[in-house]
């Protein structure tokens, strides 16, 4: 039995732990009152030297560390569900944080039943969206969970200040601390997106600096030769990627595809972001996000809608699922019965979105060249064609037009508009 | 008298005349029908010798030629209120023809009856679109106006069944024909965008050639330098543009604003699309658009918004009013109690929507660098910083996601999820 | 081979046939015409002699008449997920006419393949919502079929002007005709309800005479001792009716439950109504209807998913599918990827609502007396209760309230309200 | 200066007090705890002996008591509103407790603005939706007013845990309690309606009890004889009722004509609702009430709408103005941006919505015998009719179903649906 253990009485906390300085001190800080911690990694994606994080854990007290790769769920059941329903936050934000939590959070819980932790604990702030993101999941994952988020607790929160008073906790805790100066803002990586807010960009005039963008180039250092690809997909989800541009590359595989549009759209300088955002609590914060693959994804996948999704159909998904499904991902609900309910209307949707997109990929820029389906016959070129008589009659046309009009000559009538 | 209406004798039509080879023999086919036919161009920003349609019109034999500049009516009536509603048409088209026949539409009806015309005609295909747009709103605005769309009449279409035939009637009614090859497609053009469409565009897997694009140049020809402009809100509408760039030149003025984006959103590559989309009729069509302004002020627009409009009242607009205004622009209902009825919304939507943003345009990209607003307050830095605690206690978000999670809990309870 | 087959050159259609003296003589016109007729009836429960109409038809000299009886797949298919999904149009309306019609036309089309016939006939006006309802159902079941419509062919519509016009066709054909008094306004039954249209009921403030009301007893004359009974259901849909009235009584069989509540509807005076509605070619039309068993079913159905069914699935559904899915029925679109689209909705909502609700019926109202579900714990009555402290602490709702009101704090700042 | 006043150092209270044991305990307490209190009762309509009720005040302590008469505010304001856009909660609730919040709260906003008050309190308990409604109100229009809430303060509800803790504080302060017994169940009233919640009514399968419905007699007690009623109607509010069983008495004026139908309404029974409905904060609970007048209006005005109101803009206010109408009631955010941004709406969808509707009364139902329209001619007899070709050729709806059907051919060619 570990010393923490030893002197652990109120019992165990499974810790949402990411190796930086805040929660390495939260973590000594539950010890210290009187928790058994275990320290819970889930790689999404981000950038992170886990095996450092693990060593930092079990030095700080943690009695055990559990590092647990989430990427391919995280891209098959979450990220390529919110392609299919082209979801998106007030028309510009494409949910990289909210879709990474469902996949973390459910883990979590999965590890707190099974080494039996009664608590759970994070090192979200109090004034943010992924406090209720969490939060909600561990309720709805299981009803009887019992919190600890110390930036909500006055003991904590009001003897640590400001990093100041974090750094002399960490000397006191013996936390080895990375001598690296603190960057003016806060992120949150991992594969789909990386976030930026807080520090200087609280000024939502001040331009971010150049060297804040982590994972794209600048569109101004990007190559200036396009590259081209083709994107296939089978009900809505990406099944192939062909570089047309080098040699016909080829990648197939939910997570390999992902990866490497992350790595075209990375060397092209797409998918920057720069908005004021409404976050759940109501208060307006401003936040710089980069989501390379995302965004070539999503205008391949309208694109092909366009082409092999069914008018009304399409109508009714834009005017209702999207942006209600994009609000319950932001606002932390996936796990509820409203998201499983839109889900099924996701999947229901997409059985005809089948066929390719080809793209040119240019500096900021992913241009659609063409696109084609096999399977798929919406799309009628002699119907469609303005110099052929295919499908049906003008004079059918002119029938729509003077019933549509019926009602119109009523209200005219009313209005003497002329 | 002139012999035109000497032999007219089944009543006097207003022709919407493009000038080109399908409307002048509708012309001249009208007046051997035994019609009075006047002409009516509408100047809304296309390219076109309208001294010359206007000599070729009298020459067919139009009794009078009507040409009427629309341009700044077109702009604040109808283009502003879709830049403060965001308006979009399946996720992506910014409904550039649509947002012209309106102000057409209205036009012909006042001269029609200011001209005693009882009919009105025009050169719309029976199988597009605007056969709709223009006959929905002649018919609310006026609705005792009888209509003639020729290609839509069989003794017409079956008479005219190609260019061929086309051009053998002009030569037998001595209407000129310029002698410029025809293009593989058929464009329609205003200062707010042009489309492309039919041709070799109707195979969508057909990428367009580089030298179709008319109205921007090529994302890969555009500046290697970037050009920096800040654009001005007031209510939603843009009231200056700087150019920050050049001698911080400014642009006031409806249109003139207008134009002046136009120019540089021409000059940066910015605001092609191609798709395929759904016709009102059902019918999938492709189509290819440039809209360099247009582009330009929707990403300002939403931008500002971000800073300056409530949470909910986006959530409302974005669910509501903005596809539904959207589908009543791209249908053709303009004229309407329902847009009416949205037009209110759109109008109370928009009162704090001031500010300025500040935007860098870069081949093909429009990028926000900053937005700020003078007026309006609903952004606080001091609350949205996670540093300070501004304005609420942590303690309020955890009887928040308390009382978030009381529903979910019930419903995790059934599903036993981990 | 009978005579009207050796005469008739034109192809084979399969004729709705109603057993009146329109579709009679349609059926002896179209014989008339050259084509081969067949008969087709649909039983959906509407009060009708089969038999006397099958000879009747013969007599005209239909090749073969088909009767269906379509009554349990009416209920099951059609009626029960229409109670599910709560349709209403307009506000009023349960959707009779409209619910009859896909079954009707399915089985027509399913018949017209079997027989060869490359056409189908109906007796619908040209300005009614029926001619679309049945024409888009066979298109998309069947898209070759040509459809003859003989009350929008003008050589039909202009020789029969008149109920006069008719009847002189009949003599001379040898079509019986029943010597009853013509009702001074038109009926559609079927077993979920009746319509009345037209003739005195065309002045929207006429009231109906007492007598023209068929299925229900006026509620002044229903018995003054209000029936009780318990309606069970699984999944949304009836599975069980007791009536606690009549010696606990059971009904079980999704056919049999609905025809066992339209009886106590019907004698109850349960389920009339009188409204202006708006037609779907944009007319509009007051029309008078009797729904007795639909109207109880509405009212236990609702209730059930009080207790039963999450608020924010229920929210969505009404904000979406409800209004959505009712427009489509109504609009004669059930077949088509949106009401698929849809009713993988309505099925996904459901799964919660399994329960009874008790009801007393008086005089035209359904009231009801409680519900309870065994399998459903959403409903939690201690965390109901105002008396106890159940499942979160009044704290809670302190920060619930303070999160709610930071954006409105900042929104009356700037209003200066009070 | 009272005692009251001298030991109070902690600041002004203005107390919603109801004159009820919960508030007078309340207002004593706040004393006690060192607060100068004033009381503020809300004249809504509800039963209440005011001057009693002020003498209470004064004799607990509170050194101000101001009675407010809200009832033609609430009438006008709120009420006829509601009526024009159909507010409805759940598809049954007609929001009484909702609608008189914000006349309540604006008014002790304005008086504590006036009186100086620091804080005000009210006796909503810590489950409920009025807290949030109360306190939402609030904080929007007067964004730094502090609020205390007892039965969410634990000195409070630990100390007062049951009616038995209440009565004996009253008596330890010489507080008068009224000698009746305490019925099972909890009231709101207003002249709107009553409402009946807790207690006994827990267990959502207990029956109220027949004595307990206070407003509305029992239908089957209510008379024999129908009384019939005309209700006019000026863009969507009623203007006058004229009572055609009695008299022709008419009434005018907008408090005056809601309390007619009042009267009207209980005598013959209508307006009783039993339901299970979702609060604001996630709980499920079973709720009774009584709405008399608003059950009549609102089948009047649908009705009304049917006539006059364009089927479009019908549709688009029933899909979207109505829902978030009626949640943003219900939920307390009737002062918020996005309430002042759906009121525009409403208003603008009722300026057609003029004329009359004839009704008849009768044991619990509400039926519809006729209405008409002077000013809107949107009803057009000949053009409904289905004898006359009025307004338009049959022929014309065949080219709408023609065109309809494009879209749903190509669906069912790829189903092979028959």
């Amino acid at each position: 039995m570990s010393a923490a253990t030893a002197t652990s009485t109120k019992g165990r906390v499974l810790l949402a732990y990411s190796g930086g300085l805040d929660t390495s001190c939260i973590l000594a800080w539950l010890i210290e009152q009187g928790y058994e911690v275990m320290c819970y990694m889930a790689n999404v994606g981000q950038e992170e030297d886990f095996d450092a994080a693990v060593i930092k854990a079990k030095g700080c007290g943690a009695t055990k560390v559990f590092v647990e790769d989430l990427q391919r769920e995280f891209v098959e059941e979450l990220i390529y569900p919110a392609v299919q329903a082209n979801t998106i936050y007030e028309g510009v934000y494409l949910l990289g944080t909210s879709l990474a939590r469902p996949v973390i959070a459910r883990r979590q819980m999965e590890i707190a039943a099974r080494e039996n932790c009664q608590y759970v604990s994070h090192g979200c702030t109090g004034k943010g969206n992924d406090q209720v993101r969490f939060e909600l999941a561990y309720y709805a994952l299981k009803p009887d969970i019992k919190v600890i988020a110390p930036w909500r607790v006055p003991e904590f929160y009001e003897r640590f200040q400001g990093r100041k008073d974090l750094l002399a906790f960490a000397t006191e805790k013996n936390i080895p601390v990375v001598q690296t100066a603190a960057k003016p803002w806060s992120t949150d990586e991992n594969l789909f997106h990386i976030s930026y807010e807080a520090g200087i960009l609280e000024d939502p005039d001040v331009t971010p600096p150049k060297d804040m963008w982590k994972l794209t180039v600048d569109p101004e250092d990007a190559p200036n030769t396009p590259e081209r690809i083709t994107i296939e997909f089978a009900q809505g989800k990406p099944t192939k990627v062909i570089n047309t541009t080098h040699g016909n590359k080829e990648v197939t595989g939910g997570l390999e595809i992902f990866l490497y549009l992350n790595q075209l759209a990375r060397q092209n300088g797409i998918g920057r972001l720069d908005i004021v955002e409404n976050r759940f609590i109501g208060i307006k914060s401003r936040g710089c996000y980069e989501t390379p693959a995302g965004t070539i994804l999503r205008v391949a996948h309208m694109d092909l809608e366009g082409l092999t999704l069914d008018r009304q159909v399409r109508n009714l998904r834009d005017q209702f699922v999207t942006p209600q499904y994009s609000n319950i991902l932001y606002n932390g609900q996936y796990f509820s019965p409203e998201a499983e309910f839109l889900l099924a209307s996701i999947a229901a949707s997409q059985k005809t979105v089948n066929g390719e997109v080809r793209l040119k990929l240019y500096k900021g820029n992913v241009i659609v060249e063409g696109r084609s389906s096999k399977t798929n016959n919406l799309y009628d070129m002699e119907e469609s064609s303005m110099d052929v008589h295919g499908g049906f009659s003008p004079l059918d046309s002119e029938g729509f037009i003077k019933i549509q009009s019926i009602r119109l000559k009523k209200w005219g009538l009313n209005q003497k508009l002329v």
